[in-house]
């Protein structure tokens, strides 16, 4: 199944708001087998919605998702857009003024019809509740095509994609005929040309063999290398794939640099592998300013494992919570592998953890030196039995380096928290 | 000017990376006063790139940029479909040698032109140089469209852009005719359609005044409503708008409803507010695990405002760290007013700052309760005079609560901190 996404919004033109409801519903739609085949991002304007729509519509694709502009205010041009462009008119619809008055009440509030007009629709399409919001959303079908329409406000349009539509095109589409899942092999220490065209020179042509000759990506990022096929999950489970997969690399000169087979974030194989092992994590945070925490947090169950952290961002703090030496700050400088050493080493101590990662750095624009530059960084981790010391030295604008470092820390946590234990008991 | 933008990449459309070159080339074209028109992201596919140009050429936009599919692998398509497109041949370029040599010497890899072809190149295109990756880009014109053609990898793409392409732009469009500025008034406390459709039925109408007609938009978000004027700063100068625009809200109902002129982000709002006074801020954070910190630690020079901030997940950190006492956690619970209370005073005892702010709650998805239910957080503020309570309430997965405890917790910092200094001496 083939769906295209029409995204409506000015200040996603300018650079304001950075596109959020189309990544989720590519990701979703993915999950549920459909392919997005195009995504358009424009403007509040009745010509770019007309034309979108129109190009939208000559794909035949089988779903036509938009979002945005379905709001009380002048820019809100969608509903009319539609009218125009179906050639319907514009009727009271009782079913959208029952929802909006159910809305207005579960928000406690007076509803004013003549303040927003939900409940002016096009003729014959049909409102979708919108659970968490006041707006209804639109369905309506046009040579067969399933059209949704959705608030751009992205917890309504998240609650109506899951509980609105993703009912109806079940309902429509009972048994897709192909399902698809991505799988993801996680390499590290090649680039992208040795792999492909030095190493296994007939990789791409190999991994064919589950792709059906196309569904192969090679995207480079901060850990590798990932390779991401496209399986027809419809012809065989997930699980047969990984075995065939699996036993396909181990006999492939590239076995060596795969350090994973799956495409959970690092701060998620982080806090499962602890939880398996119930041992825990702290952090001593100053350049990432409490990102490497975040990430860590950011996953169900991370409480088992994360204890906590310090974010020390000034000296006085480093020596206050840490117990780092006031020498070793004044004799090589708080951005030094001598301090991040004692910052890992105090975080494992006072926050009581089996393992714990510190890093000290300069995020910029301001603070570097020739021997420090901007971007330069001292990370340490402390395993139950030693402490290490790890260079990070990286470009970019204050937060891609706050996330650089901090994804690249993870990444060494990883590999020395696997490495430590025996992999083997999991 | 115009520009269209064409982002090519199947990890886009299958959820599994969110755009973001595109987000930060239409922010920079938005400061040079270049307009996006569109932007379409698409799949690595022949026929689609061909489509996606062909309409993006049909606008007659001034500027065209594409990103990605410039790699080594069998899924880079780019070169060879702009090619067809075009009707050039490829040919050996030398610049396109040239570059690829010397980025190889930079990265201390050797150049092996026969594993990614880089100095293969459609003829009569000009390569760009890439100084912080491999692969050379792309400049052509066509009926005096001028066409960039940029790698996908992120920080690549931006150096690229600022590099190379904006030198181009400029030297052939010396003096842009219309430069255009963003001018937010941040509201809070009304919904949408009662501020323009009850309390000032005439403001859409009157700002007109300042956008010739168009360039209004309404943008609802966590702390309130944001009006956005795109402003000819080419007629006058932003400043002159501002104070006639804040002249007119002086005399609007909307007044006691604005509570910032401008669009810093909330964090960027308080570390300058707070190096103003010089004064300072530290963090306790359970539930949002260290995103407030990491917010406030985006801004440049945080670290003058900012000692740092405890992460305290578990009781015992809560209890070490910050001195809550254990009575109160057991008979509240970590998850209560009475917690975030005594988590504040003890981040600005132990980190000895001005101003604290203490979070406790439930990101879910488990740990919730029918009496504190996941998306439920307390927080506190502590002032150099008092500390005060604040209870939260959202719904979302866990992420969407994190970012949004974090936010609404910025924004009442941010009301208390202005609240409690005499802003008039600013």
């Amino acid at each position: 199944m083939k769906a295209e996404v029409i995204i409506i919004g000015n200040e996603l033109l300018k650079g304001r708001t950075r596109e959020g409801n189309g990544h989720y519903l590519t990701k979703v739609l993915g999950k549920h087998s459909i392919h997005t085949n195009k995504l358009q991002i424009i403007g509040d304007d009745h010509a770019a919605i007309a034309q979108s729509v129109e190009l939208a519509l000559a794909t035949k694709p089988e779903l036509i998702f938009v979002s945005g502009g379905l709001g009380p205010t002048e820019d809100d041009l969608t509903k009319t857009s539609l009218a125009n462009i179906f050639e319907v008119k514009m009727t009271q619809n009782e079913l959208a003024a029952t929802i909006t008055k159910e809305n207005y009440k579960r928000m406690q509030r007076p509803w004013k019809p003549e303040l927003n007009f939900y409940h002016h629709f096009p003729k014959e399409f049909t409102p979708l509740n919108n659970p968490v919001g006041l707006a209804p959303g639109i369905f309506f079908t046009h040579n067969k095509i399933l059209i949704f329409v959705l608030p751009g406000v992205p917890r309504e349009f998240r609650a109506m994609l899951d509980q609105e539509c993703l009912p109806i095109i079940k309902q429509s589409y009972p048994q897709p005929i192909e399902s698809f899942d991505s799988y993801t092999i996680k390499t590290s220490g090649l680039p992208e040309e040795n792999i492909f065209n030095q190493l296994c020179p007939t990789l791409w042509q190999d991994l064919q063999q589950w792709t059906n000759g196309q569904g192969i990506s090679s995207l480079p990022n901060l850990t590798g290398i990932d390779i991401v096929l496209q399986l027809n999950t419809s012809l065989k489970p997930l699980t047969d794939y990984h075995t065939e997969i699996m036993q396909y690399f181990d006999r492939s000169p590239l076995a060596p640099y795969i350090w994973h087979y799956g495409d959970e974030p690092l701060a998620e194989l982080i806090v499962k592998y602890l939880q398996k092992m119930g041992q825990t994590i702290s952090c001593a945070e100053s350049c990432t300013g409490g990102l490497i925490s975040c990430l860590l947090t950011d996953v169900s169950g991370s409480s088992e494992v994360f204890p906590g952290a310090f974010i020390t961002y000034s000296n006085q703090q480093k020596i206050t919570q840490l117990d780092v030496s006031p020498k070793t700050l004044e004799s090589f400088g708080a951005v030094s592998p001598e301090v991040a050493f004692e910052m890992s080493q105090g975080a494992q101590k006072y926050l009581k953890s089996d393992y714990a990662i510190s890093i000290t750095g300069i995020a910029g624009p301001e603070g570097g030196s020739s021997d420090t530059p901007v971007g330069t960084a001292y990370m340490a981790i402390t395993t139950p039995t030693v402490t290490k010391n790890f260079h990070l030295s990286f470009t970019g604008d204050r937060q891609t380096l706050k996330k650089r470092f901090s994804q690249k820390a993870l990444f060494y946590l990883y590999q020395e928290i696997t490495k430590t234990n025996n992999s083997e008991i999991l």
